[in-house]
């Protein structure tokens, strides 16, 4: 058995996580309201239209931090129409793809500070952009249910 | 450099990784009003005392199943003092520290078959009761929130 192959998750495999519940979160994104996507809110909280934003701009910038160690943050919560957040989930989606297919199995397990304040292994950095990301959707989930709309289920990935 | 050494993650690091988002989510029981667990709820969805008890019952017993193959689910969401959830909760702490321990790194990618239903490999099948945890966490943050009280921060772990 090759070492690649004794792995608790493949790099292929924590791609295919991630972008699975990058899929759920294009669908709950898709399922919310446009006209709410940036003013309803639950407890005072930001609303999801911020929050997907958040997810969006941390995403692909963690990604090619990790694979090239240059670290840009560029994102902004400001409001903007559905289909351009789509739009720029799509390319992030890509890019994602095509940086990780840089990253090298050792890569993952070294220390390492993202966006010049957040220092862990690479795989704890991009594990906490999916947590945060499942975190947030949670959220979001909330929300569209409070809006008296069912979201997608959680456990649909592909 | 050791086969183990060459790891997206480790299984020592992907149980710490567990149990700190279990400590954030016991953060955040013991924050809720106990008047409210079995109680409050937003857009129709389960209290959050339900949804813990979700997360407390697939934890232990997903650990025990990849450990030892041997699979039973025996959780009920009904009410309980929130002092006899937090004690469950660190008896199944003890346990998946337990039981992590009699997993062979081997093990993780096998593909299995959870509670006689779900099929994926044991790593899926984990990755998903964390997922799942983050998810209903991050909705119990927003029950938190719309009760007026300020949430644990997700950040942190320890």
């Amino acid at each position: 058995m090759s070492a690649a192959a004794t792995q608790v998750i493949t790099p292929e495999a924590l791609l295919e996580h991630w972008q699975g519940h990058r899929r759920l979160t294009r669908r709950l994104i898709e399922a919310f309201p446009e006209d709410q996507l940036f003013t309803f809110s639950v407890g005072g909280m930001r609303p999801f239209g911020e929050l997907a934003l958040e997810i969006l701009f941390m995403g692909a910038p963690m990604a090619r931090g990790v694979a090239t160690d240059e670290w840009s943050y560029t994102g902004d919560g400001n409001p903007r129409p559905k289909a351009e957040i789509l739009r720029l989930w799509d390319e992030a989606t890509e890019q994602i793809d095509t940086l990780w297919a840089g990253i090298p199995l050792e890569r993952f397990g070294e220390t390492i500070t993202a966006f010049g304040q957040y220092t862990g292994t690479a795989s704890s950095l991009l594990f906490y952009v999916i947590d945060n990301e499942i975190h947030h959707r949670g959220q979001g989930f909330v929300y569209l249910r409070a809006l008296g709309i069912e979201p997608p289920p959680f456990h649909e990935r592909s």
